[in-house]
């Protein structure tokens, strides 16, 4: 039986003030600080260790991956940071406040973008200051790489490839692997393991900073998952996410 | 031209308390911390960037890159975490304080240890519980590769064949190179870059947390060399890395 970890990064910035972030590159706030560390203490005490992390190139996962390695003493522990991992490019909408986004075009359209599984919002113009275009954590990409948008669906397409050429062959040489990457990132490989249909993961909120086993048998099929920690947090967490993007 | 910049860990906890280290996975005091951020704003200032880094699997050195990192914004660039790079092994001195050492042994006695090319100090016995053999970090290693002391001769024999097999190349495929790591390893590769003698290099000192720059020509021979900061600072961070190990 193999096992392996998911956490979603802590509260950032833009969680907080509930605007769509993608790619645009924000840090954790102090409650993401908080639940960072308390993923990682949760792993430890529950008696997990790692011989590899794998993480985006966005400082909210990676910071919330160093939390998780300083609670369990993992520092010295080999991390992959791919671009393949982060968060899924919301376009034009980047930047934008979620609830005068939904003021303006309606909670169900503000849904759609975030959740539909092959409706990506408008995308950046080539010639927007917000493109990554111009990023050195992308210079080794070809242009066409670099989305100016993404659906869900674009999101699962450049995620499985990682899966299929570094993380999969990484579990089944026997290592212990957590991820810590975004919400949708997450989302992607919770779809490809559980084979969860386009309709039903576009309900599937994932909490921030909570570690999400799976353990997984010798072709990589879930046997089980489970969240680390206290049920009513873990709701909380999850009820929390839901409500993003909401007008107020 | 090609660059390389080498930074010392800030003070660790046994710095301050002045106890042979070696291998062991002692953390960075305040002082260290703030020595650690002050090099990356240093290097921020001055204009650097780096598209790889490389450090030793020792806590001290990880944190003062991720405290370089941090200042720079780069938390996504790759890290190569190297034991060749950690400390020279202190063998049975570990965790001794340096100035009872001293004050047995006599101040001469201490510097042959620390500072003598060629003689290590006692060997830890194997089953000493202070070898690294159990430590999951090392799990990769034959066990003959794991030292149980060390002198700067047996340290330059590790981490040149890392210099020749990664580091070099790296350099020479155009990537701009960061290495964060300790007293010793640094004044190995020093010693390689600039040739210096067996005899000469016992009395360089490395100071905390100072960004050390090399510039280095198409055959990877040093054109120049310098520390980035104020030249008074780094006098007297080098006064302080000498006067340890000295009876008080």
């Amino acid at each position: 039986m193999y096992q392996l970890v998911l956490i979603r990064h802590g509260e950032s910035t833009w969680n907080k003030e509930n605007r769509f972030t993608g790619w645009v590159d924000v840090d954790l706030t102090d409650t993401g600080i908080a639940q960072a560390r308390e993923g990682g203490k949760l792993l430890k005490e529950a008696g997990f260790t790692f011989d590899v992390a794998y993480t985006s190139v966005l400082k909210r996962a990676i910071r919330t991956l160093w939390h998780v390695q300083e609670e369990m003493d993992l520092l010295w522990i080999p991390v992959e940071h791919e671009w393949r991992l982060n968060e899924r490019h919301y376009g034009a909408l980047s930047g934008l406040n979620k609830a005068e986004t939904a003021a303006k075009f309606g909670d169900e359209q503000v849904l759609v973008w975030r959740r539909s599984y092959d409706t990506p919002p408008p995308a950046l113009a080539a010639d927007d200051e917000r493109t990554s275009y111009a990023d050195p954590r992308y210079a080794g990409l070809d242009r066409e790489q670099i989305p100016l948008t993404e659906c869900l669906k674009d999101t699962v397409a450049r995620v499985l490839p990682l899966w299929n050429e570094k993380i999969a062959p990484d579990i089944l040489a026997g290592k212990r692997i957590v991820i810590a990457a975004h919400g949708n990132s997450i989302r992607a490989l919770v779809k490809y393991l559980d084979n969860i249909s386009d309709s039903e993961i576009v309900g599937l909120n994932i909490p921030n900073g909570t570690p999400l086993v799976y353990e997984l048998d010798a072709m990589l099929k879930p046997i089980r998952h489970y969240y680390l920690g206290d049920a009513a947090a873990v709701e909380a967490s999850l009820a929390a996410v839901a409500n993003q993007g909401k007008a107020k």
